[in-house]
Protein backbone atom coordinates (compact mmCIF):
# COMPACT_ATOMS: atom_id res chain seq x y z
CA UNK A 1 0.00 0.00 0.00
CA UNK A 2 2.76 2.22 1.02
CA UNK A 3 4.64 1.39 -1.91
CA UNK A 4 1.82 2.12 -4.25
CA UNK A 5 1.08 5.61 -2.82
CA UNK A 6 4.96 6.36 -3.99
CA UNK A 7 4.39 4.84 -7.24
CA UNK A 8 1.36 7.30 -7.69
CA UNK A 9 3.56 10.14 -6.18
CA UNK A 10 6.50 9.68 -8.93
CA UNK A 11 3.31 8.94 -11.34
CA UNK A 12 1.44 11.82 -11.04
CA UNK A 13 4.28 13.75 -10.74
CA UNK A 14 5.76 13.07 -13.85
CA UNK A 15 2.86 13.94 -15.74
CA UNK A 16 2.53 17.41 -14.13
CA UNK A 17 5.39 18.77 -16.31
CA UNK A 18 4.53 19.28 -19.98
CA UNK A 19 7.89 18.62 -21.44
CA UNK A 20 7.34 14.80 -19.95
CA UNK A 21 3.46 14.96 -21.11
CA UNK A 22 5.22 15.70 -24.55
CA UNK A 23 7.49 12.73 -24.53
CA UNK A 24 4.78 10.27 -22.83
CA UNK A 25 2.53 11.61 -25.92
CA UNK A 26 5.11 10.97 -28.52
CA UNK A 27 6.05 7.60 -27.18
CA UNK A 28 2.64 6.16 -27.55
CA UNK A 29 3.08 6.26 -31.08
CA UNK A 30 5.68 3.75 -30.69
CA UNK A 31 9.47 3.85 -29.28
CA UNK A 32 11.84 6.29 -30.61
CA UNK A 33 15.31 7.67 -30.06
CA UNK A 34 16.22 10.17 -27.58
CA UNK A 35 17.43 12.93 -29.98
CA UNK A 36 14.17 12.76 -31.37
CA UNK A 37 12.28 13.12 -28.33
CA UNK A 38 14.32 16.26 -27.55
CA UNK A 39 14.13 17.76 -30.85
CA UNK A 40 10.25 19.81 -30.20
CA UNK A 41 11.40 20.80 -26.89
CA UNK A 42 12.03 24.03 -26.10
CA UNK A 43 15.53 22.81 -24.21
CA UNK A 44 18.96 21.73 -24.24
CA UNK A 45 19.31 17.68 -24.50
CA UNK A 46 20.58 17.62 -20.80
CA UNK A 47 17.41 18.86 -19.65
CA UNK A 48 15.25 16.66 -21.71
CA UNK A 49 17.29 14.01 -20.13
CA UNK A 50 16.12 15.15 -16.88
CA UNK A 51 13.01 14.90 -17.93
CA UNK A 52 13.23 11.50 -19.12
CA UNK A 53 14.91 10.20 -16.10
CA UNK A 54 11.97 11.26 -14.38
CA UNK A 55 9.57 9.39 -16.74
CA UNK A 56 12.20 6.21 -16.35
CA UNK A 57 12.44 6.51 -12.40
CA UNK A 58 8.21 7.01 -12.73
CA UNK A 59 8.04 3.59 -14.80
CA UNK A 60 6.41 5.12 -17.91
CA UNK A 61 9.43 4.63 -20.26
CA UNK A 62 12.22 2.36 -20.63
CA UNK A 63 15.15 2.97 -22.53
CA UNK A 64 17.65 0.50 -23.97
CA UNK A 65 20.79 1.81 -25.86
CA UNK A 66 22.38 -0.32 -28.47
CA UNK A 67 25.44 0.84 -29.95
CA UNK A 68 25.34 4.74 -29.80
CA UNK A 69 21.74 4.78 -29.82
CA UNK A 70 19.20 5.01 -26.74
CA UNK A 71 15.85 4.47 -27.82
CA UNK A 72 13.08 5.14 -25.80
CA UNK A 73 9.51 2.96 -25.47
CA UNK A 74 6.34 3.47 -23.40
CA UNK A 75 5.93 1.36 -20.24
CA UNK A 76 1.76 1.23 -20.27
CA UNK A 77 1.33 -0.70 -17.42
CA UNK A 78 2.55 3.02 -15.42
CA UNK A 79 -0.35 4.88 -17.55
CA UNK A 80 -3.00 2.06 -16.49
CA UNK A 81 -2.04 2.62 -12.78
CA UNK A 82 -3.24 6.32 -12.72
CA UNK A 83 -6.24 5.29 -14.79
CA UNK A 84 -6.90 2.68 -12.45
CA UNK A 85 -7.11 5.48 -9.57
CA UNK A 86 -9.05 7.93 -11.47
CA UNK A 87 -11.74 5.39 -12.79
CA UNK A 88 -12.10 4.02 -8.69
CA UNK A 89 -12.92 7.67 -8.23
CA UNK A 90 -15.45 8.08 -10.88
CA UNK A 91 -17.05 4.97 -9.90
CA UNK A 92 -17.35 6.43 -6.04
CA UNK A 93 -18.38 9.62 -6.81
CA UNK A 94 -21.29 7.89 -9.69
CA UNK A 95 -22.64 5.57 -7.70
CA UNK A 96 -23.09 8.34 -4.67
CA UNK A 97 -24.66 10.31 -7.56
CA UNK A 98 -27.13 6.90 -7.92
CA UNK A 99 -27.89 6.88 -4.27
CA UNK A 100 -28.64 10.92 -4.31
CA UNK A 101 -30.90 10.10 -7.14
CA UNK A 102 -32.59 7.20 -5.46
CA UNK A 103 -33.45 8.87 -2.56
CA UNK A 104 -34.60 11.58 -4.41
CA UNK A 105 -36.84 9.34 -6.61
CA UNK A 106 -38.06 7.82 -3.19
CA UNK A 107 -38.90 11.44 -1.69
CA UNK A 108 -42.90 11.73 -1.30
CA UNK A 109 -44.48 14.15 -3.59
CA UNK A 110 -44.70 17.67 -1.74
CA UNK A 111 -48.45 19.70 -1.57
CA UNK A 112 -48.41 22.13 -3.94
CA UNK A 113 -48.44 25.85 -2.18
CA UNK A 114 -51.59 26.88 -2.83
CA UNK A 115 -51.09 30.15 -0.76
CA UNK A 116 -51.35 33.62 -2.77
CA UNK B 1 -4.09 24.33 -25.65
CA UNK B 2 -1.43 26.70 -23.48
CA UNK B 3 -4.41 26.69 -20.91
CA UNK B 4 -4.99 23.14 -21.43
CA UNK B 5 -1.15 22.47 -21.21
CA UNK B 6 -1.38 24.67 -17.33
CA UNK B 7 -4.53 22.91 -16.23
CA UNK B 8 -3.09 19.72 -17.09
CA UNK B 9 0.41 20.20 -14.91
CA UNK B 10 -1.94 21.80 -11.82
CA UNK B 11 -4.45 18.50 -11.95
CA UNK B 12 -1.78 15.98 -11.90
CA UNK B 13 0.77 18.19 -9.75
CA UNK B 14 -2.36 18.22 -7.18
CA UNK B 15 -2.74 14.21 -7.89
CA UNK B 16 1.10 13.94 -6.97
CA UNK B 17 0.25 13.91 -2.98
CA UNK B 18 -0.94 11.31 -0.75
CA UNK B 19 -2.35 13.65 1.90
CA UNK B 20 -4.57 15.25 -1.55
CA UNK B 21 -5.15 12.07 -3.19
CA UNK B 22 -7.08 11.07 0.19
CA UNK B 23 -9.11 14.30 0.49
CA UNK B 24 -10.07 13.26 -3.46
CA UNK B 25 -10.77 9.70 -2.30
CA UNK B 26 -13.17 10.70 0.76
CA UNK B 27 -14.67 13.87 -1.19
CA UNK B 28 -15.63 10.69 -3.99
CA UNK B 29 -17.64 9.59 -1.34
CA UNK B 30 -19.84 13.03 -0.63
CA UNK B 31 -19.07 16.06 0.48
CA UNK B 32 -17.48 16.73 3.62
CA UNK B 33 -16.10 19.52 6.65
CA UNK B 34 -12.93 20.80 6.09
CA UNK B 35 -12.04 19.24 9.49
CA UNK B 36 -13.43 16.02 8.47
CA UNK B 37 -10.68 15.94 5.47
CA UNK B 38 -8.15 17.10 8.08
CA UNK B 39 -8.86 14.32 10.55
CA UNK B 40 -6.89 11.27 9.55
CA UNK B 41 -4.11 12.95 7.93
CA UNK B 42 -0.91 13.23 9.98
CA UNK B 43 -0.48 16.84 9.98
CA UNK B 44 -2.05 20.24 11.23
CA UNK B 45 -4.85 21.42 10.35
CA UNK B 46 -2.91 24.32 8.86
CA UNK B 47 -1.25 22.11 6.57
CA UNK B 48 -3.97 19.74 5.41
CA UNK B 49 -5.92 23.64 4.50
CA UNK B 50 -2.78 24.15 2.44
CA UNK B 51 -2.89 20.61 0.82
CA UNK B 52 -6.98 21.62 -0.19
CA UNK B 53 -5.92 25.19 -1.17
CA UNK B 54 -3.80 23.25 -4.51
CA UNK B 55 -6.66 21.14 -4.76
CA UNK B 56 -8.80 23.85 -4.78
CA UNK B 57 -6.36 25.77 -7.67
CA UNK B 58 -6.51 22.50 -9.96
CA UNK B 59 -9.97 22.80 -10.17
CA UNK B 60 -10.52 19.02 -8.51
CA UNK B 61 -12.45 20.39 -4.96
CA UNK B 62 -14.40 23.44 -4.56
CA UNK B 63 -15.49 24.67 -0.58
CA UNK B 64 -17.92 26.58 0.26
CA UNK B 65 -18.77 28.70 4.04
CA UNK B 66 -21.76 28.28 5.78
CA UNK B 67 -22.08 30.21 9.18
CA UNK B 68 -18.40 28.71 10.69
CA UNK B 69 -18.46 25.31 8.37
CA UNK B 70 -16.59 25.34 5.37
CA UNK B 71 -17.48 22.28 3.36
CA UNK B 72 -15.77 20.77 0.07
CA UNK B 73 -17.13 18.81 -2.70
CA UNK B 74 -15.54 16.84 -5.40
CA UNK B 75 -15.87 18.78 -9.19
CA UNK B 76 -16.22 15.62 -11.53
CA UNK B 77 -14.71 17.49 -14.39
CA UNK B 78 -11.13 17.94 -13.37
CA UNK B 79 -10.80 14.30 -13.09
CA UNK B 80 -12.16 13.71 -16.43
CA UNK B 81 -9.87 15.59 -17.87
CA UNK B 82 -7.03 13.96 -15.97
CA UNK B 83 -8.61 10.98 -16.82
CA UNK B 84 -8.78 11.86 -21.09
CA UNK B 85 -5.30 12.35 -21.40
CA UNK B 86 -4.54 9.07 -19.89
CA UNK B 87 -7.38 7.35 -22.38
CA UNK B 88 -6.08 9.52 -25.06
CA UNK B 89 -2.49 7.84 -24.22
CA UNK B 90 -3.59 4.34 -24.06
CA UNK B 91 -5.87 4.73 -27.34
CA UNK B 92 -2.63 5.89 -29.36
CA UNK B 93 -0.81 3.24 -27.67
CA UNK B 94 -3.31 0.03 -28.85
CA UNK B 95 -3.69 1.22 -31.87
CA UNK B 96 0.37 1.33 -32.60
CA UNK B 97 -0.18 -2.66 -30.97
CA UNK B 98 -2.96 -3.40 -33.26
CA UNK B 99 -1.01 -2.03 -36.26
CA UNK B 100 2.15 -4.28 -35.53
CA UNK B 101 -0.21 -7.31 -34.95
CA UNK B 102 -1.42 -6.61 -38.61
CA UNK B 103 2.16 -6.12 -40.00
CA UNK B 104 3.20 -9.60 -38.22
CA UNK B 105 0.69 -11.18 -39.10
CA UNK B 106 0.88 -10.29 -42.91
CA UNK B 107 4.41 -11.19 -42.49
CA UNK B 108 5.18 -13.89 -44.97
CA UNK B 109 5.89 -17.84 -43.16
CA UNK B 110 9.40 -18.47 -42.63
CA UNK B 111 10.88 -21.59 -44.23
CA UNK B 112 11.66 -23.80 -41.50
CA UNK B 113 15.61 -23.93 -40.41
CA UNK B 114 16.67 -27.61 -41.92
CA UNK B 115 20.42 -27.35 -40.98
CA UNK B 116 21.93 -29.72 -38.44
Amino acid sequence: MLNQKADLDRLFNALADPARRAMVERLSHGPAPVSELAKPLPMSLPSAMQHLGVLEAAGLVRSEKVGRVRTCSIEPGALSLAEQWINARRTQWEHQLDRLGAYLANLPEEEPDNAG
